[in-house]
């Protein structure tokens, strides 16, 4: 299960990265704690942060459901497209904000393949 | 694992739904990204996805802790009322979020015997 | 494997901890759902509940990265440091979030500590 590991380390690196940027953002735009908005383009960077984590909580179990029960080098391959299309989601979102979907699909469907994925191959190994 | 891995897809499949009515919503009441606020109706969309986020960071690992440690039908069967708990959640909480609770409560507990069982079990195994 | 149940079923808990007190914030000023605004305190105790699904997500995984491809009880270890600076955080955030980088900084590290070891312990594993 190293790839899945690999993959999964390099999943949160990358969101630490934004979880930076939005650090960076709330020192440049001077957002002060608690507050989450009063800067559009620090909403940005805290909005790709949030949506990320939205994806991780589907992303991470998916990709070990689906490495486990279907293939491990197919869900590394799905993780990698995964983690490019997040770097296209920020770097979008970031310029502007209606651009976002072509990343947010990129990064979204490697995502639903390996939750059906995940649990097709799950309910045939239940069963057999 | 088989079960464990069904009900934690069914967990997730459930959270995309929720997300897609977010995306639904955002449309519908023309909340424009980054925005998260504006309208009431879309808030309660947006809310019902965050907290089930909350839920699912807890939800899943407590599942496999207690699957693992204590039994996994069981774990299954608390993941079943969890599921069916988060559904009451979302439909009452769209419709009026003061009558939120009852849904909150079948799908929080259920998370709370997950979380206290697999510590337990797991400590149990240790100290023996 | 019992050790990192043990770490991650008490972060679970001190994570739910926090999610108590934001409920508890939410009446004490009268701050009703959906919303999320409108009371400094209330924000205070609702962004370290926030900010604390931010690290779970990282943390969960990294833990067992770490504890399987470097060493369980290091993982474990590490985690204690990161429940011991999350109180910090909420203590010290409740009371000045301004005060709260030296907790994020003792929560955060052990992060990122496992998410590096557990990388770099799956690759050596991978390429061996």
């Amino acid at each position: 299960m190293e790839l899945l590991t690999i993959v999964t380390m390099l999943a949160l690196i990358e969101y630490f990265y934004f979880g930076a940027k939005v650090g960076g953002a709330r020192e440049k735009y001077e957002i002060k704690a608690p507050l989450t908005s009063g800067n559009e383009m620090f909403e940005r960077y805290y909005r790709v942060h949030c949506n990320t984590l939205e994806q991780l909580i589907s992303f991470i179990p998916a990709l070990w459901a689906f490495g486990y029960y279907v293939s491990q080098p197919y869900a590394a391959g799905l993780g990698v497209v995964y983690l490019l299309g997040r770097i296209l989601y920020f770097t979008s979102y970031i310029k502007d904000p209606s651009s976002r979907g072509v990343g947010a699909m990129i990064s979204g469907i490697p995502c639903i393949i390996l939750i059906f994925g995940g649990l097709i191959g799950a309910a045939i190994s239940y069963f057999n």
